[in-house]
């Protein structure tokens, strides 16, 4: 082993991190695992990532695997600063932070909950229909908040950057999945405007080209 | 405004970033505000914060402000390098990021849960109970992951360095949160040990105290 390997899974979270590698335009073994067939829970697979989840970041040499998207956009970015996955400045890099963890926790405290609905309530339908709305409503504020921050930027990307940076395809990724949870999106001009020009970034169209050719 | 003003409030997750900034050793105006009295929801404070939110890090200067705890650490941790709040080398920053947005997203995932279980479900107080029940199961098997994670370091610290990081205090934080869930943790000696270190760092031990002294 060289070079990092990406452990990821495609149409999951770990497409996110898929798309910040891509874009790092580092020499990169992406591999993609089958969650349906379990192999995120082998042995060989917790050797690497103990939590069992994808993305995983495994670096050579030293045995260390990276966890937790905004982590490995960190790697990422310091790895590849001409990359622009985070600015160099500090205060830029804080604000790529600060909208990266945001991201992050607001797809464990509205998406997760709405997908985990039926699971977190014991398996009560009434219950579970209950959690699922007001999941579903705070992704929609979550979304008017991220749309006002993104209104104020210059060149259309959420930190005012030339380049694309790891927090526009973390705001990209939230945008897809309130469409999985019917949020109404069609109002949010400039997340959608950003959506498409994530998608139009090279590296990351031949990332997503990829992971539908695999399905 | 010549030095940053970090606004919070006591005992909520903001204590976990008045800690931080007190390790870091920088000079900053610490100001409390009153949730219970809504005045993070005033005009003058969503005009540094539009999230209404605490903890927020006011930057002088820029008129720039910077939120979500993994942001506010990556912040402090490059303005005071010498603090140890995160490795200085890449990877090990990388590794104590990947703690910090663990502890973010599991704060989301689990406590925030149970705390806000009866809003979550819609009122009803069987689904409310269910929800903090699985919330409840789901914050102690994160500790026992993180337990089982500490145990194989050095120094007892989560990255094992000699000084406290801001992970270790995020994961201190956590430990606490988990008592007021009565998530039973006697078991779990090395995150126990690991909160003890975190309080006796002297500057965080002095920002334990003002909180206390504050109420």
């Amino acid at each position: 082993m060289t070079r990092p390997i990406l452990w990821t899974s495609t149409h999951t979270s770990g497409t996110i991190v898929h798309q910040m590698a891509a874009a790092s335009g580092l020499d990169i073994d992406v591999r993609f695992i089958s969650l349906r067939q379990g192999e995120h829970k082998t042995a060989d697979y917790l050797a690497i990532n103990p939590k069992g989840e994808v993305a995983a970041l495994q670096l050579p040499g030293a045995g260390v695997t990276i966890t937790e998207i905004p982590a490995m956009a960190l790697w990422l970015a310091e790895a590849a600063p001409a990359s622009g996955l985070l600015p160099i400045d500090p205060l830029g890099r804080a604000k790529g932070m600060e909208w990266l963890a945001w991201c992050h926790f607001r797809m464990a405290n509205t998406f997760t909950l709405a997908f985990q609905a039926k699971r977190l309530t014991g398996g009560d339908e009434a219950a579970a229909a209950a959690l699922r709305a007001t999941a579903t409503t705070r992704a929609r504020a979550a979304l008017v908040f991220a749309e006002a921050q993104l209104a104020k930027q210059s060149n259309g990307t959420i930190l005012g950057t030339t380049q694309v940076s790891a927090a526009d395809i973390f705001l990209a990724a939230i945008l897809r999945f309130a469409g999985f949870l019917a949020v109404p999106t069609d109002d949010l001009t400039h997340l959608t405007a950003l959506g498409t020009k994530v998608a139009a970034v090279p590296a990351i169209a031949a990332a997503i080209a990829r992971e539908q050719e695999i399905g």
